[in-house]
Formats: C-alpha cells, structure tokens, sequence
C-alpha cells in the first residue's frame, strides 16, 4: 500500500514564528502517526508545507544586509530545514532508510497567475517600506486588524515533478520519502534551461501531482482540523465522514469550505481520485493513522 | 565507473558573500566539467563544501531577532541550497534525473573534538558582542589584520553517513547524486534517539566516507589549486602530477601541504585508498574531466 501525506502547518509547528525546540516537538507527534502507518504496511511519501518558515527566512532578509537569496532558493532552503527534522524523527521511528529530496516542479511560465501575483509572502511591511522594495506588495490586514502591506508572488499550477522518477524508485525501495515541500521549487524549463522563478505553488496541488506520479493507493491531507465540514463556518457546521467525489465537488461548487484552506485540499483529492485514485482522506495532524484505518477525519471515494 | 567529487569552494563561489548570481555562474563551469565525466561514463556523487554559505545564515540570524536556529539545522539549509543550484545545473547538461539529498553523518559524542572547538564559524564579532553570545568564541585575525572574535565548534571525525545506503541505491540507477554537502548534519546516535549536535564536520573527511560507501573507483578533490604542490608556500614549491600514496604520507608526514586547506585533501585521499580505492585526484574546479582523464592535477594511487 503506497500513501502519500500532505503535512499542514499544524503537523509541523505548534503556530507562529516558533522555535526549532518546537518545531521537533510538534513534528515527533506526527512522525508516531507516520510510524503507524508505516507499520500497517504502508510505503510513505511526505510533503509538507513551509509557510512560517519561508516566512521566518523572508523577514531575516530584510532585517540584515547580507546578500539576498531569491524565493526559489529560500523554498528550496525550507526543504531541507524542515526535511531534516522530519526525516530524523521519522529515523528514529522507523529505520534510518528515510531520504529528504529537493525537489523542483514545473511550471508553465505563461500560467496566467504571472499577471496577477495574489500570494501573500514575508514579513508585514509599512506602506513606506513597500514602496522601496523591488518586489509588488499588495494591502493586507494584519492578526491585530491594522492595515499593513506584504510582498504577493504569483501561485501557477504545478505541471510535473522534476524529481519525480528519483521519488519513485525511492519509495519502491520501501524506506519513507520526504519530498515536495512548501510545493516545491517553481522552475520554468524552456529549450532545455531549467529556471527558478519568484512563485509558491500550492502545496496541496504539489501533493496530488507527487500522488499521481507515485501511483498512491491513498492521498492523505493532515491538516488543522479533524475533518471536512459541510456549511463550513455557518451555525450548520457539520462534520462529513465520508462522501463521494460527486458529493463533494457539489458541495465545493456551492462554496461550502473555506477558501485558502479546505478548498485547495478538496480540490486536490478530488483531481487525485479523478486521476484514477482509490481513496483520499482529510484529517487532523493527530489522527492520520486512525483516519487512514478508516475511523477518523472524512473518507473521501470515487463514487 | 563510479566516481565521487568533492567541490570546494571555487568550483560554488567566486569567493566572500557573494550573490545567488554570482554562484549559479560558478557552478555552470563546474557543470560543464561534471557533464563531460558523465559523458566519459561516470556515474557520479557530488559533495561539496558550505563555509560562505553557512556563514551568511549566521551572520543573518546576528543581525535578526526572528527566533535561532541551531547550526545543524543550518547546515541542512544550505545542502539545499547548494544543493538546489548544483541540481539544477546538471539537470540542465546531464539530464532531469539528478537529485539532492539531506544527508546526516554520525558523529562520536565522546570525540575529543567535543572538548576543543577550533572551527570558527559566522561572522566576526567585537569582544563586547563576543561576551553576549552563550556560544563559545575565539580570537581571530580579519582579513584586514585586525584582531575580531568568531564563534568555535567542535569539528568531530564522521564515523558513518546516515543515508549512505540511499545515495548508494541511487546512483546505482545511473543518475547524479549531490550528498553530504558541509560534510553533512552531524548527529549523535544513541540509544536509538538522533540528535543533531552544534559542530562541522570536515567535507573532505566525510567525502571520504561517501566515496567508500559508493565503492567509488575515483575519488576527486576538485579545489583552488590546480594540484598538489610539493613544498608548498616556499621557494622550492613545485607541483606534483603523480604520486603513490606512501610518497605522499611522507611529505604529509613533513608538514609540506597547507594546514586546513591541502592537508585535509590529502588525508582523504589517502584515507580513502587505504580502504581499497583505486585512485584519487587533487584537481583544479575548471579541469576535473580533464584530471579524471588523466591530463591535469595530481595522480594519486595506492603504490
């Protein structure tokens, strides 16, 4: 059974600007539900999220006059930041057979998210800052309500996985791979030139196509929250606990789950299935391995 | 025909901290030499080295209040940084199949290392700041001549490249693998818990260990240098194409080879013939193919 887990920020830092102390002690959490799942029998691809990292790494640019390194750098930096700590946590937990790999995605550099850069990134910024960085900002409001700005990078579709051959005949070697993070590495490949480009692909997007490549019996988003709600956010609210992919991309069509978070993760298990997979399922970064037996978060089937 | 090269600093920097820019220039140059072994049927692993870059992460994190990284985590950080530009390069010349790995390298916590840090590390410091740091410090002498203080790790031995069994099996599937890159995250092993410890490993030590993992026929020290030099820094110094390894033990044995920069090389080279390699290579960045073919550099066998 090949299984491919999506790790959100919750799976990874307990919020906030946090320190690498808590990272680890959020990531050995996880890392017991990966375990798990490594023991039923499960061959593990993980990728992650690295949004208050890139961040964190973002904001030291700016407060310090060493040479800048562009964003496809920096994402690639948060790859093996946050790789290795998941990788030593999943070593001790499994065997020291775990690979974390940089990895590149397409991108097709005429996707029309270039003309309009809509990904909020980095520090917050006053409007007198903004207006002396070489970067587009765009207004945003901050966790406090004040009105500040920050850098927005363009968020293109993800094609292909560079790297995605090497993945593969990884995770056939039977040890877990660690891959794919913050969405991978945006690159525009033209006439055989491979270029980094200033862009954050959606994570959950990456981890559909990673899903695909890998031939995964199951895709599995850990997430904030313990499951998908229907009439997200409304007084309904209620949790599903399975549906099919019909169900499902109606409830999406009527604009059930919230935009930036569940949606994205919908979205990418309904391509998933669509692609010809078994079964995806959303959870809680505390109760992967239940929901993957079945008995937790919701259950999502081709129908 | 297996073969592992290790990339000093001017085959990755043009030197200081330079420019994401400026470094992908030099690494195109060394691509072109790492394309043409590949094109002469070398399966290659590629280590390289992270003073600048390292030092640049540092130095930020002085000059930021965003919350400290250990230096392990750093390390990681720039084997993905490096190691994004390097894969990328080859990807470009080699083919799309090349893949960077975060690599840990087990270190004895008991080392006598552990007692003396004499690696400095980061940026210069006044001995006022110096006083600040809880990390230990040492005197040192700028570039200007002037007396500064820089923070000092322990450099232990490595003793066995953590992921060695999975940069094995990929380059047995015929494509390039970066590795170990900053001589690797080193890691204390004990009672099956890992734990990343605040020191540097030596890169050429720890390519030594890669390249006997591999079982390279060819071990290459690509450096700043076109070659060993007999004498070094005198009058009579001259350069040495061939050499058996006992020859060479003798001059190491004289002190003829510069401390910290040619002698670590040459240690490793002897090192890894000891253990059963078939030839090493000292070679200048711009002539690796050249010095593998034979034609430039010095010519290491066992004797």
């Amino acid at each position: 059974m090949r299984t491919v887990v999506a790790l959100g920020g919750n799976a990874l830092t307990p919020g906030g600007e946090a320190t690498i102390a808590d990272q680890r002690e959020r990531i050995a959490e996880t890392a017991d539900e990966l375990r798990d799942l490594h023991e039923a029998g499960h061959d593990l691809v993980v990728t992650h999220g690295n949004g208050p990292q890139v961040g964190a790494l973002l904001r030291q640019q700016e407060e310090s006059d060493a040479p800048e390194r562009p964003l496809d750098v920096l994402v690639a930096e948060t790859q093996a930041q946050i790789g290795y700590l998941v990788q030593q946590a999943l070593d001790e937990r499994i065997d020291r057979r775990v690979a974390s790999v940089v990895t590149q995605v397409e991108v097709d550099p005429d996707d029309s998210a270039f003309d309009e850069p809509s990904k909020p990134v980095g520090p917050y910024l006053s409007a007198e800052q903004a207006s002396q960085r070489a970067f587009e900002t765009a207004e945003v409001t901050t966790s406090e309500g004040e009105t500040a700005r920050r850098r927005v990078v363009p968020s293109p579709e993800p094609a292909r996985v560079v790297e995605g051959e090497r993945i593969d005949s990884l995770v056939a070697d039977g040890a877990p791979v660690v891959c794919a993070g913050g969405g991978g590495v945006p690159v525009a490949v033209e006439a055989g030139d491979i270029t980094g480009v200033e862009a954050v692909v959606d994570k959950d997007c990456t981890t559909r196509l990673v899903a695909e490549r890998v031939d995964a019996d199951v895709l599995v988003m850990a997430t904030d929250v313990p499951c998908v709600y229907a009439d997200f956010g409304t007084p309904e609210q209620t949790p599903i606990e399975e549906a099919t992919a019909p169900e499902l991309r109606e409830r999406l069509a009527a604009g059930e789950f919230g935009e930036g978070s569940m949606e994205p993760k919908v979205r990418a298990c309904l391509a998933f299935l669509d692609a010809g997979g078994e079964r995806a399922v959303v959870a809680g970064a505390d109760a992967v391995a239940a929901a993957v037996a079945g008995d937790a978060g919701t259950q999502i089937r081709p129908g």
